[in-house]
């Protein structure tokens, strides 16, 4: 008799073996293109669309429409409140890379968590953005995410701590990334 | 007679040169603390919860209602696409601030755009994520932000790289940004 495929936070735990088998013999495709475009619209307000990106190998076909958000800034930052301002919008990405890698790779290990849920906060110096400050420093001085978890002893917490630093936009983050900017 | 105020890309040029005046004469106000809060729904899927935030010296209450966005993942990462993944998510909300920064940059030097649209991708190797790569990286190895500007010259179109350049966004992903991660 084989065994059953267990279901832990939501994940089938053979699913998860069967990614990291096939990764480990074809690590050619763990290369994935993600992808956005954006339309500005009026002053701080823009839109972006996302549907397609290159992974597992091919093109994915997944998603029969393409997901749309708004961009825009309150009004103290000249704007209507048609979105959440980008750096709102980073924090919301960061948050949930941060916990889909915690519960994923918690999945990976067996530890079933309860509940997960995160408060980001990020400061940043607007006189950077507008080339008033000293120190020239534009973007986020600091980024604090605080996780509430449950179901799980305090040991626990500390191993799925270190489970979320695996991700993606965490390490995009604290160490630099190229971004290439040009004209198309 | 007074000169008139003008608009300039949805700007209006009189409030962003107050906002640089106010900036001047009590920087303090330029520092601003943005806000998320995240709820993990099951698997990779959560929801984020974005409303008030701290800037120009006072708590923020423009918002009547949260702006809500969910993270999921696409059926390839094991994920049922109820929401772009957070590396699309990154992508989308630099390319919304590098659009705003340019446009509202060029506002204030009296530049006047016809349409900016952006492509951006990002290539990642989630062989890092999953601690299966040779490397260690986990984050965007690079990230290719690509303008489509109309209505100016090609002098102008560098110039307007340059302000996109400015965008907090940007900057959070060129430097080392500090990523306080905690238990609440």
């Amino acid at each position: 008799m084989e065994a059953l495929t267990k279901t832990v936070n939501g994940f089938d735990q053979g699913a998860i073996a069967q990614v990291v088998t096939t990764l480990q013999e074809n690590p050619d495709i763990g290369n994935f293109e993600l992808r956005a475009t954006n339309k500005w619209i009026d002053a701080g307000h823009n839109r972006s669309y996302i549907q397609g990106f290159y992974g597992a190998g091919q093109e994915d076909t997944s998603r029969t429409e393409p997901f749309i958000y708004d961009n825009d800034e309150p009004p103290v930052l000249l704007g209507a409140n048609k979105g959440a301002n980008p750096g709102e919008v980073l924090l919301h990405g960061l948050a949930g890379c941060m916990t889909t890698a915690m519960v994923l790779l918690a999945a990976a290990r067996g530890i079933e968590i309860g509940t997960v849920s995160s408060k980001v906060e990020g400061d940043i110096d607007i006189k950077g953005f507008l080339g008033l400050n000293a120190t020239g420093a534009k973007g986020f001085s600091q980024i604090r995410v605080s996780f509430n978890i449950t179901g799980v002893d305090d040991k626990q917490k500390e191993e799925l701590l270190s489970l979320a630093k695996q991700s993606p936009l965490f390490n995009s983050l604290i160490y630099p990334t190229d971004v290439q900017v040009g004209i198309e």
